[in-house]
């Protein structure tokens, strides 16, 4: 099989196309399309290029307000919101970064609001472009009703991601981005096309009982990690990021566009602290904070994402690799736009 | 056998009592014996009265600063920071909490940061100051090094608790503090008098290889909750309330303390978030908030924290019971103070 290798720039560029093409605004395209490069550069496949056919699916649905600007509705103390005005999540997040930044160096702690959105993104890239401010960030939005509380009996709760950054000088960041689910949906579809068993303790049936049948699974809730840990900073998020920032909880959410198969519609809340003014003079954080990851590492034990950036290394250096029925794949919905996908 | 009914004011004045009359300066010795007494009619006995002993020890030890006054260091933008200048962390939260409330209001989300602490509380009682405010809270702390990182071998993170509350108007709050560890220290101890093995998955020896031999365990180190990622959300708050507030990660905690038998000495960090400007008009959050915990209650799923509301409503009917030796006991130390100790 032909392989292709692309550069960052250029399958951003191309997915950006795609997207215009398809009838998305410039603005909600192109960082859609940066988004999507990114997943594919590090190797985190679920959200790579594999994506666009879902988000073109939202756009041919009419589910996305596909001319939609985004817009800051209000700047106002420590918090920042912007409006998506019913767009993808991407452009919103983008046009906030440098308020929030500003926030947060001015007040030491601060929040960015995201509004009427249809979420499209892992959590990492957003918490790398803070990151990349030397910032720590804190990011949360619900999802789907799909996961049942810890004792409960029924999908209430999304699978409702979390994900944290801390910055490093010489070093890519201290990153983690996980669903509050113990395993993502897609794991147990995997394990239903393969005929494979689901390990204890994912997932309950229609009835609420335990279950290790993945068709029972998908026809009831997932389970939270953690037990009641998980399962109560699931419900924390729902309360952060969906109701206490005037947005939909999961449950909300799945009402309003009635099926997990398009892109969810909620909003995001995403917290930015400037460690120099937190710290304040006692000590230089990120000095400090090398301290804990060389420990942590002088163990054995790994910090998350490392697998992701070498596999960013390796695009950096090699290109990014591309298979022929992806290539063909991309000129298609380049070519055909929303008419590729009858086809 | 004879049971005494007290109620919460009397017994937080005995046991603030009982630390004036051990050399804690009042301010102290008074918030204490709040918590205490909080702990005790709460039936969450791990932080009742059964801890006067400890933190008397942590005093006759020197390990506390028993005449320091918290004071206020810094108050800018978002952020307020109190030095509790090495006495107990309870008076300078209290002496926190209306600063923090203020930032609050004035800026959506704001930052409390307690430095240079003797640690001694649950989480929960801050985080319901917060939420009896109408505020939103998220607080977190490091503890001592116990804990190894996921896929390590050795003590490095704390238990590293973390708590959140949301304010209801016709119920109490919904509050959530657990460890970061899948088990609290006093379980395994618990178990080792017992003679029962632990759970699988709760600690390592000290070989780093997987136990259920409590005193193995004890030589070991327990095991994050949720594998990965709560051993990622434990590093988190030693990078948030260790390093990013210039204070002491778990590790440094223990190194300067020298023992897990006296309480530890580090930080503390709390959010609080203030729901009616989060929200900006989108809704009234503490009611949207009902019909995500009548979802949750309605499918049989439990809120955290009603055994705790459910101890305090019979405490606040019948009054706080206690035994005839904790009767003596708290005799005992309010007759002879440090020296009570010694017997």
């Amino acid at each position: 099989m032909t392989e292709t290798r692309t550069s960052f720039a250029a399958l951003a560029e191309d997915v950006g196309a795609i997207f215009e093409r398809a009838g998305l605004v410039a603005s909600q395209a192109r960082a859609l399309g940066r988004v999507i490069a990114a997943g594919e550069r590090d190797a985190c496949k679920s959200h790579g290029i594999y994506r666009i056919e879902g988000c073109l699916k939202t756009i041919a649905a009419g589910k996305v307000a596909a001319g939609a600007e985004p817009e800051v509705t209000g700047e106002d103390g420590a918090v920042v919101r912007v409006s998506a005005h019913g767009g993808f999540s991407v452009a919103a997040f983008e046009m906030g970064v440098p308020r929030l930044e500003a926030r947060a160096r001015a007040h030491g702690v601060a929040a960015l609001v995201i509004n009427d959105c249809v979420h499209f993104s892992a959590l990492w890239p957003e918490i790398e472009a803070l990151t990349e401010r030397d910032l720590a960030a804190l990011a949360m939005c619900p999802s789907y009703a799909s996961v049942a509380p810890a004792g409960g009996a029924a999908p209430l709760l999304g699978t409702n991601p979390m994900a944290f950054g801390w910055p490093r000088a010489e070093a890519p960041p201290y990153v983690f981005d996980f669903a509050t689910s113990v395993a993502a949906r897609g794991e147990i579809e995997l394990h239903r096309k393969a005929g494979k068993a689901l390990p204890d303790g994912w997932a309950i049936d229609a009835d609420g009982a335990p279950t290790t049948d993945p068709e029972a699974a998908l026809a009831g809730a997932m389970l939270p990690f953690g037990a009641h840990k998980g399962s109560a900073i699931s419900t924390m998020i729902e309360l952060l990021a969906g109701v206490m920032i005037g947005d939909l909880t999961s449950p909300e959410a799945l009402e309003a566009v009635g099926t997990t198969a398009l892109a969810p519609r909620h909003g995001e809340l995403i917290l930015a602290f400037d460690p120099a003014r937190l710290a304040g003079g006692r000590g230089d954080p990120l000095a400090r904070a090398e301290v804990l990851f060389e420990a942590i590492q002088g163990q054995g034990a790994r910090l998350p994402s490392q697998r992701r950036f070498r596999a960013r290394a390796a695009a950096e250096r090699d290109g990014i690799a591309l298979g022929e029925e992806d290539v063909a794949m991309l000129a298609r919905f380049r070519r055909d736009g929303l008419a590729a996908l009858e086809g």
